[in-house]
């Protein structure tokens, strides 16, 4: 230990012989391992990517070069490396660092991520500015091997013939998504760039090489590879150079290699193999498990989540047409148990949510009953094809939307606010929004019979025990709790129904479970028009739940009065999901001082 | 003539020897040019693949085997050889046949469509679940050039690992995206294709193809194809068998292929050369202007358009940080002649939004005033990125978004009713609607003065013209236009606003031409607090404009009466669009009745 802490700056990384790094690399994975213990976060990933990024920070230089994250949740050396060292253990709490680059957080974060598939468009979107505005710099796109794959991604590659110089695409193929390698072939490609300078390959760009990351498309299938050759002339012919596979934890030979792009630096795509939880022998064995961990050390949240899989296997001992599907989502959503035990039942697409839904559609549409497992902030990937694919043709897909609500430590991008306003003004949708996994369960059979397209949106964390004092139905869309005061609180989800129940402790007051966003229950709005009404959702409030509820009573001519309390209509930083709830006066005393 | 009006269903035609199928088209080809000349429709597309669709008619049985195109625009020969030979006249006109292919409409419809990128997704959920549910169909996706790389397409080609059996994508490649072919290696390749049978290739499936359509990318670019070679080994390794490029014209050729094809049915593409107007002399030498036209023979539609590269021009000759960006619609949006007259300020990255909207991020946060034109419908695509990528950076980027309201005869996938919905709840976001060229121009102005995410919604059809009261200005958001009466109407968007103006003629109102949505022009409302309040919009009635107005006031504690009049929960069918205002009450009559 020591290195570390001298490097105030990305210049002092320079300083030092390039023999060093691999100690300075061993300090970060330090580092990142106490940190992440502590506070949660990106573990595996992380601890992977720490030696390209030390590579890139001794050739590159982030003051002015840009450094753009795919996703993000593998950029935690990039931020010790560039003066965030003394903050690095405030990362995921509030006030402190994010766990994503964030350009409001430092100049070296070239570009906000949490989402995959933009870092190449974003890249190329600078490229053209910079060379437009006759600005110098390189900017280096850093992908995972699963996002290269998503679609965004895969437009930016191929919708451009003329690709601008100076871009540098780094594929980080940590081979969690790649098959297991196995492969002859592979193996044989792989060793063979590893013998050979890299300079070399620069001059012999007719040479075949293995278009290696293909295989991850190939999982299980043994004789694909084979057949897999020649990447680079597919790359080529856009416009890309590409060259691989490499070693990714080999800080001198990646140093030479950036070294020689800056000296012909047409766009490039340079593989790297590196391996996920790299230095951590519980994340290397796990890394799956490792990939994203909670500040208890515990991968795997309990709650709504942690249902899925035992429902699912409930459904499909009853009926032979339920079929799950998630987009690289499977153990967040909770899906993995299920995917194990029923693989014949479970598609896992990998990041590609707009084709995850459409298939869905195409399933509905040909006798099966898809029920798409996703995180609320990926599902806006898929608005579209929620509209017109799932809505428009009034198909029997129902979405288990994880994730929906404030989210917590994950940042901005993560949150899930904003589901309840796009999905609500779409036709043919209902809305669901259970308080607890027997709700889950009832409205996962009303949806199934109901036949027509249905999400039903739960919060992370822990549940709550609720009483029940009327189980779900299509009869009993509303759950009036309590009665009493002259106000009335529709809680629409099950932790603001948590503030709404305490709040009743300490004040007289209606509480209703408001479970349904689409339809509402008329019955009950009618009932307390003369009420004060209030209404508690963990989503914009702009156009959702207590939108729905003014212009419900604006139709009817009736002249309520109604006080929306959502997430105000800005952004939601990192922090915990209490002091969210507090900051957007989701809090007991928020809401008992608003009824005052 | 004579032998299309005997072929009453698909297997009328079957009885025909194949050698009348050339006359077969050519009939369909007259029936096609005749009613798009007086219903307007996608001339130029819709004839390019009239041979391969007879051809596959011939040859499978679309009552049983599933037919699914991409976009649906080419789909017209289909619809005439599915029993809607009569109806045909119809098209387009209200509760007439739609112009793209629709489940509600015919059997033989196989998926609801009309943007790109879908259909390959689709056609993998219908295999899916025809192997689970030991159905027995073939699964046939029908894919222009042009969206083959959209994101959802690629992502669906490269996310499965084991395709099914008895799936066909056909590569409809008119060459309108690809290069003007003239490279040699190309012309070889084809020739020798067509030389050679099918079935050869089939056997021979170690052969090197010309991998033609990725020239897509190649515009111009003249050294590409040299380079670009074994197409087959990409596809074969996802798991797809490509077999190209064949004649698109000559239907026996194809009738042998796909019976071929049916003898041994693994997945596969096949890669046909078409002509975009086949058989129509204007249309093949313009197909641009041709791809769709209007009922009155015109392509290119008098309105908000048609002021968006003059504007551009005058812009450009401002400032120089100021670039265009389109996704494929440079002709729809008005952006070809800018395009013409300064290729270096249009980006047209074609049928890719995630893409087009994330670029523009890009170079929004390193220096340029990216515009980006799109129609409302299809930035749906790109909700997430306009959320994630623009709004949370808070970047200036501009979105002009042509098509936004009602549109008319193109059908329910195009109308654009639901923007104000999805980007209202947006932070960050400011959401504007012209009423004229020049609101339009001041608000573009005003727009890259403010340096931060502004969208500006317009509708297609002529302008209207207004006199002007108050000028658009950050001081003047809404323009009071008439003073008088208990009510006032609130118009969003210039058509409605027309409709507000007439019914103040006949009945005493007050008109507001409220002209921005986010923000409100809180000044005004709290003015007219105490009168009847109509709001009008071309925009779903949840979450939209007039929401926005139900939910101000229930924020102030005011109890104001509200009536919102927008686009009732049900998608929009294509009509006139004054027959669909009037379906959804938002004609002068119904304006007036609601008011008394």
């Amino acid at each position: 230990m020591g290195l570390l802490e001298n490097i105030k700056t990305p210049a002092d990384l320079k300083k030092l012989p390039v023999r060093m790094l691999d100690e300075v690399a061993a300090e970060i994975r330090e580092k990142i391992i106490k940190v992440t213990e502590r506070n949660g976060g990106h573990l595996a990933s992380s601890l992977g990517a720490v030696d390209i990024i030390v590579a890139l920070y001794y050739v590159f230089d982030f003051s002015k070069d840009k450094l753009i994250f795919d996703v993000g949740h593998q950029s935690y050396a990039h931020k010790i490396l560039s003066e965030r060292l003394d903050l690095f253990e405030t990362i995921r709490t509030e006030g402190g660092l994010s766990g994503f680059p964030s350009i409001t957080e430092s100049k070296y974060d070239a570009f906000t991520v949490g989402h995959a598939g933009t870092s190449i468009a974003a890249s190329l979107g600078y490229c053209y500015s910079r060379d437009k505005l006759k600005d110098d710099y390189f900017v280096i796109s850093f992908v995972g091997d699963a996002s290269l794959f998503n679609g965004e991604n895969l437009e930016a590659i191929f919708a451009n013939d003329k690709k601008p110089e100076k871009l540098l695409i780094i594929l980080n193929d940590n081979g969690m998504s790649i098959s297991k390698n196995s492969n002859g072939l592979y193996k044989v490609l792989t060793k063979m760039s590893l013998k050979r300078r890299y300079s070399k390959f620069m001059n012999v760009m007719d040479k075949i090489f293995g278009w290696n990351f293909i295989g991850r498309f190939l999982k299980n299938v043994k004789a694909a590879f084979k057949r897999s050759l020649d990447p680079y002339v597919v790359f080529d012919t856009v416009g890309i150079k590409y060259v691989g596979a490499f070693d990714g934890h080999n800080i001198k030979l990646m140093v030479d290699m950036f070294n020689d792009f800056k000296q012909a630096p047409r766009a490039t795509m340079l593989h790297f193999k590196t391996k996920k939880g790299k230095g951590y022998e519980p994340a290397e064995n796990n890394a799956d498990i490792y990939h994203g961990v909670s500040a208890n050390g515990n991968g795997v949240a309990k709650g709504f989540s942690s249902l899925v899989s035992p429902l699912g296997e409930k459904l499909i001992s009853k009926r032979n047409d339920v079929v799950f599907l998630t987009a690289g989502m499977a153990i967040g959503t909770g899906l993995s148990d299920l995917m194990r035990s029923r693989p014949d039942k479970v598609f896992d697409v990998g990041i590609s949510e707009e084709y995850c839904v459409t298939l869905a559609a195409g399933m509905a549409i040909s006798g099966l009953k898809p029920i798409v497992c996703m995180y609320s902030t990926f599902l806006q990937r898929a608005y579209d094809q929620t509209v017109i694919d799932v809505c428009l043709q009034n198909l029997p897909v129902v979405f288990m939307i994880d994730r929906a609500g404030l989210v917590g430590n994950d940042g901005a991008t993560h949150q899930g606010v904003f589901d309840l306003s796009y999905l609500r003004h779409i036709p043919n949708m209902t809305v669901l929004c259970p308080k607890d996994g027997n709700e889950l369960e009832d409205m996962l059979d009303y949806a199934l019979e109901l036949n027509a397209p249905v999400a039903i949106r739960y919060p992370n964390g822990a549940i709550t025990k609720f009483e029940t004092v009327s189980k779900f139905s299509a009869d009993k869309l509303w759950e009036v709790v309590k009665t009493g005061g002259n106000t009335a609180i529709l809680a629409c989800g099950p932790r603001v129904l948590e503030v709404a129940e305490k709040a009743s402790e300490q004040i007289p007051v209606t509480v209703i479970n408001a479970r349904t966003v689409k339809p509402l229950d008329t019955a009950v709005l009618d009932n307390i028009a003369d009420k004060n009404i209030v209404t508690l959702e963990e989503n914009a409030e702009f156009g959702g739940f207590g939108s729905a509820v003014t212009e419900y009573y604006a139709a009817k001519g009736v002249k309520a009065s109604v006080k929306v309390v959502g997430i105000k209509d800005s952004f939601v930083e990192h922090a915990s999901v209490g002091a969210q709830m507090k900051n957007n006066r989701l809090d007991v005393e928020s809401v008992i001082d608003l009824i005052k």
